[in-house]
C-alpha cells in the first residue's frame, strides 16, 4: 500500500458521553447469558411515582463511561469471536489494497490509513454462513438472542399490557407479536420477512433487526464527496448520528480516500453500515459510467465485503428494457446507481451487467453475510413520476430478484421511494410486500410534495410516517439540505430526530407493545409539571431545555407548576389538577350528585396515580373496541350514553 | 378611556417588500371585475421554457412595492363599503374602551392606543348580514365573488387537465370542483360546509374561505401573555405569518394590554383574526374562573366583535356532564378554555353559561358575523387521551349546537385536537363529519407521538398532513416551541411553513386540480439545474438559497450543471439528461432496437419539452386508471406488459 500517513486530517474528535440524565445498561438474555444487550434508561426525577424508562439505545459505546474510545484504535470486536465459535469460516489474507480504491489520491491529499489491520473472513463453501441459512435450519444465532432481547426493551412479559396496545393498533396485517422471543426472530428471518445486516468481518457490531413485525428503524446517510467533507467529519457524523438514534448508516462516499474513509467508518461503527459499491467502482473508471466492468465491479464488492460493509444496494433491477419507460419522466432517473446503469446499459446496449451476474453477485455476497438492499434505481424524483411504470417494472424485478438470492442463502431488504403523494404510498407499499414476498422495504422518505427546498426533512417525514405504518420496515433519512448541499453535523440530527418521529409514530400506530410507554411517561411528566423529565424523556432532551430556557430562564421554573405559554395565574394543567383535586375532596353523596351522568366506577379516589391505574384498565378495554374503527366508535357511543 | 400614550412600545417595525423574484399581482373577477384579488407571480428564469407560476397570496399590502405601510395608521378598509352597499347594518357609536379590557395595565405599562377609531357597524334585526344568511337567500357577495377568484390560484379554466387531476387523487367523498364559481362558493357556504370568515367591521380583511372542498388554509397562533412579549412584537408576528402562508392567525393574548393589542392586530391585519373571549374575561375577573359570569363575557363579546374579530373560539360543548370523563386520562383537560369552564362548572355546580346561553351567543354573533368556532375544550392532550368519550361527547354537542347557530344564522367550524395517533385520525375526521353536518374541521394538528418536545411542528405536521387529506378544512399550526415556551419569529416561520407543506401534501393527495402545477414546475426546475427558479418556486426561497450556498456558495455554481451532492463528474441529473440527449440523437431504427420492449407512443423526440408535453397527457391518462389502489395497478400492469 502506498498511502502515507497524513494526521492532520484524522484526529478525529467524536462525542461521547451519556444524554442527560440517562444510564447505559446492559440485559442478559436468558438464552445466552454472556451478551451485553444495550439499552439506555432514562432516570427520573424524585417527583416521579414510577420507574425509570429503558429505552432503545443505537449509540454503542460511545455513551458507556466505563468504555475508553479512541478511534484511532477503533471499537472491540467481541462479534467475531460468536463468527469463529460456529465455524464455517475461513480467516485469509484478503486483497491488497490499491492506489485506485482511493481514488488515486497523491499523497498531499492522502487521508491516514487506520493503523489495525484484520484479517478477513469468508465462508467455507457447505456450511451455512448467513442468518438467513442459520434461521431456514432451525439454528438460533446469538445475533437473534441479542436482538430478541433488543426489540423487547428492556421490559418484562407484561402480556395483558402487550396485547391490549397491539389491539388499539391497526398494522395492516403485520404480525407484531406481544413479545420477542429468540425463536419468533428465527422464524421471521427464515421468511424472509426480516433481516440482521451483520457482515461477518464486522466484530464491532451491535446486532439489529429490520423487518415489518419489528421496531420500525431508521438509516442515516454520510458520506464525503468530490467537493466537499473530509474522513474526520464522517466518523464524527456517524457517531453523532447513532447518538440521536440512527439504527444503521450508508456511507455515501464519492470521490477520494473512499476506502480508507469506510475503514475508519466500519472500525468505530456499532451500527450496520451500507453502502453503494457502484460508486466506488465509477471512481476506480474516472468517472465514466461507460468504462465500467463486471470485473472491476466484483473486485470492489470484495474490497469492500472484507472490509466487513453489512449491506449493499445494488441496482441490479435496471434493466434495459425499462429505460426508455423514464424518458418522459418530469424528473427523468434520479437514483445515482440509476443512472449510471442506465448510461452504461444504452452504451454497450447490453442487459445491465448486475442483472446478467446477479447469481455471482449471490455467491460473493452470502460468504461474508452482506445483506442485500436490492436498490430502486428508477424511483421517482418528483410528485408527477409517482408510482409510473418504470417504478413499478423495476420493483417487480426486485421481487424475482429477492426470490434468487433467498434461494442462494442472502439476506434481502427492497429499497423504495422517493416522491410519492400521499394517497399513492400505501398503494406503493402493497405491490412492494406482494413482488417482494414480505421482504423488508426500506424507503427514502417518501417526499410527499416537491415544493419545499430546505424543508425535505419534513415534507418527507409525514411520508416516512405513513409508509412505516403501511408496513415499511426502514426508513431513510432526509435532512433539510436535501436537494440542495450535504448534510452537516446539525442536519444529520435534525433528519435524524425527524426520523426517529417519523418511525416512533409508525410503532404507535401499528400498536407496537411497548411504543406508548414513552409517550404516557412523557405525557404524565408534562402533566405533574417535571419539566426535567419531560426533557429528558423527549427525543432530544437538548433542544427542549434550550427553548425552555429561551422563554423562562430561571432554574425555578423548572419545578414551577406553569408554563411560559400562559403564566403563572392562567395555566390549563394546573386549573385541571385543581378540579381533580376538588372533586377528590368531595364525599360519595356529593359526587352523584355532581356527576349526574356518570357511569359506574367512573369515580375519582385516593391519588392520582391510584385513580389512575385503577382507569387504565377500563380505558384499556374501551381502546380495543372504541377505536378501531367508525363502527367501532358508533357502538362503543350507544353503549356508553 | 385612561391610557396614556406609550410611544416607545409601539413603534412596529414589520417586513415589507416582495418575496424573492416574486411580483404581486391582481385578478378582476368577471362577476365583480372592481375587486382586486390578490395573487403572487413566481418570476422564472430566462431559461425557463414555461410560464411564470400564479400562487395563492396571503400576505397582504405588505408585499406590494405601490402600497405605503403605516401600521400607525393600519390598513386601507375597502371592505367596510361592500358591507355598506348591501345594507342591512347601522353604524353606531359603541362600547367604551374601560380599563379592565387592558388589565388594567397602569399608565407606565400602557400600550400606545391605536390613533384612528372607527364607529362599529351592527347588523339590524330583519336583513341578512351573515354571508350564511345572504348564501342561503340565494345572493352571491362580494365576498364570494373574491373567494372564488382566489381559488383558482390565477389558472385559465383548463378543465380537461383539472378533471385529471382530481381522478388522480383520493378525497375520501369530498366534491372539489374542477374550477370554482361564485355560485358554488354560495351553495357549500349555504349547506353549512364553508365559511369566510368576516366580520362586517374587518374592513381591511382580504376575504377567504375555509372548507374542505377548498384548497386546505392554515392558522398561526400568535399572542402576548403575562409572562413575556409586547404590542409591537405580536404585530410583527402577524406580518411575517400572513408572509409565508398564514390564511388566519389567532390573537391568544393574555395578561395586560389585550384590547389594545387586539386594535392594532386587526387594523394591520388582511387575513381574518379569530381570538378565544373567555381569555380576556377571564383576565376582567382576576383570573379567577369562578368569578366568571354571563354578562361579563357577554361584554366581552361585544368588544370583541365591534373590534372586528372574525372568529371566536367558544368552549360550549364542555358540559357540566361530561367534566368526569377526563379525571382519569393521562392529561386531563388541557385546552385553557376547557378547563377554565370545567373549574367553573364544578365549583357552581352548574351547567356551563356558554352552553345555557348559546341562543343569546348566536344572536349576538350574527349581528356582526363573526363566525363560530367551536371549541374542543375537552380535546386529547396525550396520545394516550385520543378519541377517548369525553372527547367525542363534546364533539356530539357540537353537532348539536352547529345546527342551532345555523338556524340563528351563523356561520361555523369546529375545533378538533390535538394528540391522536395515525391510526386513529381518520376515525376522528369521519366522526366529525357526521356529527357536525360537514361544518368545516379546524384542527390542532394532531400530534401523532408526544415524545419529541422540541420537534411538535413535525410530531404534528405530520398528523395535519394527513387530517388534511382526509377532510379536515383548516390546519392551526404547532411550532417547535409547544409544551416549551412562546414562539418567536423564527419559530413562527418554521410553524408556518410546515404547515403549507401539510396542507399542500393534503391538497396533493385529494387531487386539487392545480395544487400539483407548483410541484411540477418546481421540479421541472431541479431537474434542468434552474437553481434560482428551485429556490424561487418554493416555500421558502431564501433558507434553500441559504441551504445552497453553504456548500457551494459561488454564484456560477446557481447556473452549473450539477449539484453538490455529487460533485460535476458524478451526478444522476447529468447522467440522465445524456441518457436523453444520446437517445434523441439515434434514428428511429436504432431506438426500435434499443428499446426491445417499448411501446407505441413511448419515443423521445424534438426538445425535451416537447417530449414532455407528447408524454403528459399520455401519464395522465395512466393516471387516473393506474394510481388509485392496488387492484388498478395490477390491471395496468397486466395492460402494459
Amino acid at each position: 500500500m502506498n498511502i502515507r500517513s497524513n494526521p492532520e486530517t484524522t484526529r478525529a474528535a467524536v462525542t461521547t458521553g451519556a444524554l442527560p440524565s440517562s444510564k447505559k445498561i446492559y440485559a442478559n438474555p436468558t438464552a445466552a447469558p454472556e451478551l451485553r444487550v444495550p439499552l439506555r434508561e432514562i432516570i427520573l426525577s424524585e417527583a416521579a411515582s414510577e420507574p425509570n424508562l429503558p429505552v432503545y439505545d443505537t449509540s454503542g459505546p460511545y455513551t458507556d463511561p466505563n468504555v475508553v474510545i479512541d478511534v484511532n484504535k477503533g471499537l472491540p470486536r467481541p462479534r467475531t469471536e460468536w463468527v469463529k465459535e460456529r465455524g464455517g469460516v475461513e480467516q485469509y489474507e484478503g486483497r491488497d489494497i490499491k492506489p485506485e480504491d482511493n481514488g488515486n489520491v497523491g499523497a498531499a491529499h492522502a487521508a491516514k490509513a487506520f493503523t489495525a489491520h484484520h484479517q478477513p473472513l469468508r465462508g467455507l463453501s457447505d456450511a451455512p454462513i448467513t442468518q438467513y441459512e442459520f434461521a431456514k435450519r432451525g439454528i438460533i444465532t446469538k445475533e437473534m438472542i441479542y436482538v430478541a432481547e433488543r426489540e423487547n426493551l428492556g421490559r418484562k412479559q407484561q402480556l395483558e399490557r402487550a396485547e391490549a396496545a397491539l389491539a388499539d393498533g391497526e398494522s395492516f396485517g403485520a404480525a407484531v407479536p406481544a413479545f420477542i422471543t429468540p425463536e419468533f426472530v428465527r422464524d421471521e428471518i427464515a421468511r424472509g420477512r426480516a433481516i440482521i445486516p451483520a457482515n461477518i468481518n464486522h466484530g464491532e457490531l451491535e446486532p439489529m433487526i429490520i423487518g415489518r413485525n419489528f421496531l420500525t428503524k431508521i438509516n442515516a446517510n454520510i458520506g464525503n464527496s468530490a467537493v466537499t467533507s473530509s474522513v474526520e467529519e464522517e466518523v464524527d457524523k456517524m457517531v453523532w448520528a447513532i447518538r440521536w438514534g440512527a439504527d444503521t448508516v450508508m456511507d455515501l462516499s464519492t470521490g477520494r480516500n473512499i476506502h480508507t474513509t469506510r475503514e475508519w467508518i466500519l472500525r468505530n461503527s456499532p451500527v450496520p453500515i451500507g453502502t453503494v459499491p457502484i460508486y466506488q467502482a465509477l471512481e476506480k473508471c474516472e468517472g465514466d459510467p461507460v468504462k465500467l466492468t463486471w470485473e472491476l465491479y466484483k473486485d470492489t464488492l470484495i474490497e469492500q465485503a472484507e472490509q466487513g460493509v453489512d449491506y449493499f444496494t445494488i441496482h441490479a433491477g435496471v434493466r434495459l428494457q425499462y429505460i426508455h419507460l423514464t424518458a418522459s419522466r418530469v424528473t427523468g432517473i434520479v437514483s445515482r446507481g440509476g443512472s449510471i446503469m442506465a448510461k452504461w446499459c444504452l452504451a454497450h446496449h447490453k442487459e445491465s451487467f448486475l442483472y446478467t451476474h446477479f447469481d455471482e453477485i449471490c455467491d460473493l455476497m452470502r460468504k461474508y453475510d452482506v445483506s442485500f438492499s436490492l436498490g430502486d434505481g428508477l424511483r421517482p424524483g418528483s410528485i408527477a413520476d409517482a408510482n409510473d411504470r418504470a417504478q413499478f417494472a423495476e420493483l417487480e424485478t426486485l421481487g424475482e430478484l429477492t426470490k434468487i438470492a433467498w434461494d442462494k442463502g442472502c439476506q434481502v431488504m427492497i429499497e423504495g421511494p422517493g416522491h410519492v403523494p400521499m394517497h399513492k404510498i400505501k398503494i406503493n407499499m402493497d405491490k412492494q410486500l406482494k413482488e417482494c414476498g414480505e421482504a423488508p422495504f426500506y424507503t427514502l422518505g417518501p417526499l410527499t410534495t416537491d415544493i419545499a427546498p430546505g424543508y425535505d426533512h419534513i415534507t418527507s417525514g409525514i411520508g416516512a410516517a405513513m409508509i412505516g405504518w403501511f408496513g415499511c420496515a426502514m426508513l431513510c433519512y432526509v435532512t433539510p439540505k436535501e436537494h440542495l448541499g450535504l448534510p452537516d453535523r446539525n442536519d444529520v440530527k435534525t433528519g435524524v430526530i425527524t426520523y426517529k418521529i417519523a418511525a416512533h409514530a409508525a410503532d404507535l400506530a401499528k400498536g407496537h407493545p411497548a411504543a406508548q410507554l414513552r409517550d404516557d411517561a412523557l405525557s404524565r411528566a408534562r402533566f405533574e409539571f417535571r419539566w426535567q423529565d419531560q426533557f429528558n424523556l423527549g427525543l432530544d432532551p437538548d433542544t427542549a431545555q434550550a427553548f425552555h430556557d429561551e422563554t423562562l430562564p430561571k432554574d425555578a421554573h423548572k419545578v414551577a407548576h406553569f408554563c411560559s405559554m400562559c403564566g403563572p395565574k392562567f395555566c390549563s394543567m394546573k386549573i385541571t389538577q385543581d378540579v381533580r383535586d376538588y372533586a377528590a375532596g368531595l364525599g360519595d353523596n356529593e359526587k352523584a350528585a355532581l356527576y349526574p351522568v356518570g357511569h359506574a366506577g367512573m369515580t375519582i379516589s385516593g391519588t392520582i396515580e391510584d385513580g389512575m391505574a385503577q382507569m387504565s384498565a377500563k380505558f384499556k378495554e374501551m381502546g380495543s373496541s372504541v377505536y378501531l374503527d367508525a363502527e367501532k366508535v358508533k357502538e362503543s357511543n350507544k353503549a356508553l350514553s
